[in-house]
């Protein structure tokens, strides 16, 4: 095979056994791969033999992308999976992947309504059915009689197709106790991450010292800082208050802007409320503040807002940047650009593979966002059943409607169980010693922080790997549980962490928590 | 309204009427907008009042983007829509959009066991009903069980579902008479414009002399000359032959090749066959032609192949690139690099909606596939619908199967409806003095040579318009068939074309015929 001819050729010191698949070299810090592909070459074992498209000759920026939550943890997640459908013999029977916030892929169920529609606008001979109630078929009829040709297989228009974009807009002005939205700043996107990326992608500009700078949290949803590298944008690090339970200081954003000025552009801050990957919920007050320095410093506002639905603990709220700003008033509400991004995947749909979400953007210079049409339009159109999907989400069942019942029925089972093991995460992780977890306030995730001994770290340094990555390696080959390595997501140099789902069922969670519990006391008693 | 602020502000020389919303500025030339804009900022009716983020301040890239397909003569097809329905006299009574390759929105049925098939994937409950064909069910239990818990709404593996890979992998065998093809090579894309884009990223690298020279025919479909835009490649243009059917020379390419040197580092060659706008079919001689002449000057081959199916001309048959470059033996076929895209958007299915698609990477290095991987993976994942629909066009119903007689004949009725189509589009336009219409071999376009009057060229040019912009803005008006002009895909100076689809149903499709060449000899008298 082709892949395997980046491993043949002794002598070069290449001994990982993780390393037989895929992302070979990426298992290793940027440095050491680079030194480890030199060495590789001398010795003839790379056959490059004439190609034309090579990892020297490639976009650079690509080669700068690191997306964890996808990373090599999860390719050997798969490759164990395989190895036990063969019969290789593990001290676990499965595979527990806590890795990502796929609701559906941990057993959740869809909503009936949603998809019921869905068939509905996909097979419309189903609409003579009478197994469907009255208001999925009204739904799906309304849906596709903006579709061209009433078919949901027709191209939308580019924005997205224009009864969503009402609907979407109702939504936000309900959601945002009657602040007016307008269809036409909506746009209809292909999940968050690519509205994410477009709106990021016509903020990067500038060269060397004039280039865009991106302000993000730390820790980030890696798609920021993937994107970014992608870009050539210049990330700008801003880090969150483990000790205060994840939250936002602007003394932090203040220092954080003055210390990127002195060598790019820093023009956008990036919020993700509820956190991902630290579950915080972020206070009306903080975002007041938050609001007010950006409009202080001139920064463009990028609210990913995707886990809205998610809020869990007592006495928070999810409060709209969109709200916060316009209730502060004209001064800010005529004047701070900001953009907000929501989706289908999360909140207690899960529908993760529609691929469906919007954006709405605000105080947007008009020729930007006529470029912003425009730019969008090269991709043709989002997925048209993401779309419809979309719809539903923001136009669900109302009071008195046949599907009323059943779905609050499951939504708000959903997210009671949620809610439930939200709780219980936080309570087990903190019983270990050197397990710290803030409470999970919201979204899908804890983001404990974990002492490791010192033995430990360094026999992952001396395989080049991250402490973190080696502990969630070793966690995940002695119990078949699949976390994140806090690295993939940025942490405050010393300190160590994993991300992990609150997805799997209750029972499954419980089974898991304490694995991790065994594990991790275990692992502390052998590098101690 | 923010827009029309835009447009306030007496003294500024600007009257077109197409002008009151959306794009405004972007029916002009660059040169006039640039001239546009800065008077209208002296003249303060630009309220700029401190924007972070203005054309001034935005990604220069995204400004250079143009896509005619969607561009502003699309827009006020749109526009005259809403107007009809508010009332509004016109010389006709509906737009015809003859402007993009959306079969469903002209009137084509979808394939019913692919909805079958799609709505059992999206309500399994559905599984239980015996309305539905065993076949229908077998495949959708299939892709389900080939989903994260059974659904389609869970995230799939960022390359595509694994089933769905193997399945395209038999396809391209089976399409090209048993040469193996490896699902590991097989990436599912959101359409193929997704994955066109995604090679294109990957490709461009460098600066200045040293920057990836994209080379791409002209005519072309302006996916390419957006994204070459959008990336900051360099576009390397070369001719298709109009008086050979739009045939490639290879003494073209060499040309084309040899003046790029001069200035960027030519490093791709993209091909689309059939081709579009220009619907030729190439010959096996050409394509084999084509593939040495990337072989000896070290190009990356790209094969836009989304029309495979759409194949009408008699004598004329699709011919994969892959299929070609295997059969020239092992010394192209073990060292050219090729990617290979298609679609579920055209042939007969014509599911543009659903954004499916696929391509195969052959020669790919393996180090630049890890990359390739790892890009695809900080988007999480196609749209799992699209990628189900993908499985059922490479996997449709067998012979013997339940569905398999309903299946081929809604398939033989669609591509026969197309080819009879394009045989009448042909003929008509070419009774037409001042028109001349090459043989639509393939794909879904006539792009017809137009003769403008030399008055007509004047006032278009006095106008700040490209003269085929001009005539399709003129014909929309009058006549409410909206086409788009040549020069969003290319021509060589002094030549005038359009692209029209020939999709409209057969009688309609006379009836705008017959009206565009009414529309033609008046022009022509009017302007003479």
């Amino acid at each position: 095979m082709v892949r395997n001819s980046l491993l043949s050729g002794g002598g070069t010191g290449y001994k990982t056994p993780h390393l037989k698949r895929g992302w070979n070299l990426s298992l290793f810090p940027a440095a050491q791969r680079e030194h480890l592909h030199q060495k590789m070459s001398e010795n003839g074992a790379l056959p490059r033999g004439g190609k034309v498209l090579t990892v020297d000759t490639m976009n650079a920026n690509v080669k700068k992308v690191d997306y964890a939550v996808r990373g090599p943890i999860v390719q050997r997640a798969v490759q164990i999976e395989k190895e036990l459908k063969e019969g290789v013999k593990k001290p676990f029977e499965e595979v527990i992947k806590a890795n990502i916030g796929d609701a559906h892929a941990m057993g959740q169920r869809p909503i009936t309504f949603f998809r019921q529609v869905m068939a509905l606008c996909t097979y419309p001979q189903l609409l003579d059915d009478n197994k469907f109630p009255e208001d999925a078929k009204n739904r799906a009829r309304r849906i596709l009689q903006s579709c061209g040709g009433n078919s949901i297989g027709a191209y939308t228009t580019s924005q997205g197709i224009e009864c969503v974009r009402h609907d979407v807009a109702n939504y936000i002005q309900r959601r945002d106790g009657g602040i007016p939205s307008d269809p036409d700043n909506i746009y209809l996107t292909t999940g968050a991450s690519d509205g994410i990326v477009t709106i990021l992608k016509l903020l990067t500009a500038g060269e060397g010292r004039t280039r865009t700078g991106v302000m993000i949290s730390i820790p980030q949803y890696p798609l920021y800082s993937a994107s970014i590298a992608e870009l050539g944008a210049v990330q700008v690090n801003y880090y969150l208050n483990e000790e205060k339970c994840w939250s936002l200081d602007i003394s932090e954003l203040q220092r954080s802007l003055q210390a990127a000025r002195e060598h790019c552009n820093p023009r956008v801050l990036c919020i993700i409320n509820p956190g991902n990957p630290t579950g915080q919920v972020q206070s009306r007050q903080c975002i007041e503040d938050v609001i007010q320095f950006a409009a202080k410093e001139n920064l463009f506002l990028m609210a990913d807002e995707v886990y809205q639905d998610n809020v869990y603990a007592e006495g928070c709220e999810f409060h709209s940047f969109k709200k916060v700003l316009f209730e502060m008033g004209p001064e800010y509400s005529s004047k701070v650009e900001l953009v907000s991004f929501h989706s289908t995947s999360k909140c207690y749909m899960g529908e993760c593979g529609f691929r469906g979400g919007y954006m709405e953007v605000i105080n947007m210079d008009p020729e930007v966002k006529a470029q912003l049409t425009k730019l969008v339009s090269v991709r043709l159109c989002p997925p048209a059943p993401g779309q419809a999907l979309m719809d539903l989400v923001v136009n669900s069942p109302k009071p008195g409607e046949p599907s009323y019942q059943t779905f609050m029925m499951e939504r708000t089972a959903i997210l009671s169980a949620l809610a439930e093991k939200a709780k219980l995460t936080e309570e087990i992780l903190n019983t270990v010693p050197g397990i710290r977890c803030n409470p999970v306030q919201g979204a899908m995730y804890s983001f404990p922080c974990i002492t490791l001994p010192e033995r430990a770290i360094n026999e992952a340094k001396a395989k080049g790997q991250a402490p973190d990555m080696f502990y969630c390696m070793k966690l995940l080959e002695e119990t078949g549980i699949c976390l994140v390595p806090g690295s993939g997501f940025g942490q405050r140099e010393g300190t160590y962490h994993f991300r992990m789902t609150i997805l799997p069922p209750t029972d499954k969670l419980k089974i898991l928590l304490n694995k991790l519990k065994e594990f991790h006391q275990k692992f502390t008693q052998q590098y101690s």
